[in-house]
């Protein structure tokens, strides 16, 4: 049976080095990790998990907090998060904490407890203080994405700059009458929605379009958003020329309700998104991506980080999202916005 | 500190009884559980799973292997193990294995090989012969959700039931030419496409429409389904009046094609799917419906069996699903149908 020793020799390392490799503890390139992870491969050297965590104190597993897996974001997120670990030799143990949940009671008082992890990322989360102190008191490091700034590393959005631009899109194609859809019931992730909805209110503010700013409450979610445009949309008198969506989903729900109430999109009606949903190019939905895998990538390298220097002090990684100009949003149409004046319904086709 | 003595006074319960509750090794009732479990959570005791892992040869965690996370049917599947694990007092440790990639290589070659779990569950995955012999070399349970007949035990939607009920469902409502949309790619899937082909054909051989079948190539995806819907709907003379979609995502995206082109559903078009996706109810999609948070709790209860019984014959367990009839399926209508043989496109409204 091949040993460390064979496994160095074939890769041209030294033994600390393989096994730095192999076990995800300290630093090696990445050409080195490669290198080292095919000559275990091919000799079929398999590292005994129990040897390597007594001698270096670690579990070679890393806690994976959230509470969705089946949404785009969570999973995208994870799919990084799951990458990220595997190039390094390590298990993730995932715990799926939906809100209010009997399960996510257990979770936090007695799975957690067990410590069967090196750290923790918490993703989308928004915890409860009770639940941060329980996360932050077991002593391991602790990752965030999205929330709990200050308190542990995070990696996030910057939800402020992202509707801002998305704002000042519509604003530049000369609408005034824009609203923001997605906002208030969004109590799960206030960062969120506070970030965003201020940054909707400063772009109106500066163009000078105070007086026309609108909220309207939706659940992130493409159902929540199609029934709130329904009901926004609805009304001709008060229907507005733009729509700010606080995601692709309320976005997306938002273009099926114009569809079916007859609004020509973007003729009389401008929507933007923000995330660049894996749904955004079929609905030509112009959007403000972020690439939720690459958060998740970035949330291990900062959980590694924090795993060699424990006395390190937390780190804020604000990701900024990149304008995706496709069909959804055009110039206010002169025609089609008449209508509205008129009492009219823009025709379908 | 609490020991398990104290857990099992406040419990009523041996202890014994109390320490099978909460290691999940052994049966105990659910009700027994959850007092063991309120009372351990109650005096803050928190089983060292070393201690246990000594007593019992046990690792309290079970792997789950699956190519996609971020696909509607894994991510239920998916939360249905987890739940069904933590009811247990089990970890689930996520092994994201994308078909052809370098990372799932090095799951089953070395991931794998450290046995850091008690059980295996492989949700869709298909594996290539080799990767089975794996699984199957490293001598624990594994339980598969769908695929592997015969060599693991079993939960699956019985596919060609199914999609003989969806076919079934179009020529009752007097279809003749349907087609059945999302074969020839599922490569990933033999065993769900040949199923649910089978069943397609068998419905329309027994109605006396063999020289009527018709089957049309696309990936599992809305994407993938919006675009051959849209080469397939687009020539008015062969375009048939009834679809039978592989899955409620490739429905969808034949909605969708299908309003871009101005073809009216159900009037000039029906089209039933298989799952009750989470977006059906927005579309209004005709279904049969499977619930995969449900195959996911099947899974784990078959795990456990081969757990608590090594020697135990694996187990099938086929599930059936359920007709939902919502607004994407009607009669076949006289005037659109007309249209076709006109060589003309059905308005929009």
């Amino acid at each position: 049976m091949s040993g460390i020793a064979d496994v160095a020799r074939l890769a041209g390392v030294s033994k600390s080095t393989a096994s730095r490799a192999l076990s995800g503890a300290g630093y090696v390139s990445e050409a080195t990790r490669v290198r080292v992870a095919e000559a275990a491969a091919e000799l079929g050297y398999v590292p005994s998990t129990n040897a390597q965590s007594l001698s270096t104190g670690r579990t070679q597993n890393v806690g994976v907090v959230m509470p969705y897996i089946n949404r785009w974001f969570f999973a995208e997120v994870l799919e990084g998060i799951q990458t990220a670990l595997l190039d390094r030799g390590l298990d993730l143990t995932l715990y799926d904490a939906k809100p209010g949940s009997e399960s996510r009671r257990r979770i936090f008082e007695s799975f957690l407890a067990r410590k069967r992890f090196d750290g923790l990322i918490a993703v989308g989360l928004e915890p409860e203080q009770r639940e941060l102190d329980l996360m932050l008191a077991l002593d391991k490091p602790v990752v965030s994405v999205i929330g709990n700034e200050g308190r542990t590393s995070v990696v996030t959005l910057d939800d402020h700059h992202t509707a801002l631009r998305a704002t000042e899109h519509l604003i530049a194609l000369g609408h005034h009458r824009i609203a923001f859809l997605g906002a208030g019931a969004l109590t799960r992730w206030p960062h969120v929605e506070t970030g965003r909805v201020l940054g909707y209110e400063q772009a109106m503010r500066d163009a000078g379009l105070s007086d026309q700013i609108r909220h309207v409450t939706s659940e992130l979610t493409q159902p929540a958003g199609y029934a709130a445009a329904v009901d926004l949309l609805s009304d001709v008198r008060t229907r507005p020329t733009g729509l700010v969506a606080a995601c692709d989903e309320v976005a997306i729900g938002a273009i099926i309700a114009a569809r079916r109430l007859g609004i020509q999109v973007p003729a009389a009606l401008s929507v933007i998104g923000i995330d660049d949903h894996e749904f955004a190019e079929m609905f030509a939905l112009t959007t403000l991506r972020q690439v939720p895998r690459e958060q998740g990538v970035t949330a291990v390298e900062l959980l590694m980080r924090q795993i060699e220097d424990p006395d390190a002090a937390p780190e804020a990684v604000k990701v900024t999202p990149r304008l995706i100009v496709r069909n959804t949003t055009g110039p206010v149409d002169s025609a089609a916005s008449a209508v509205v004046a008129d009492g009219g319904i823009a025709p379908s086709t």
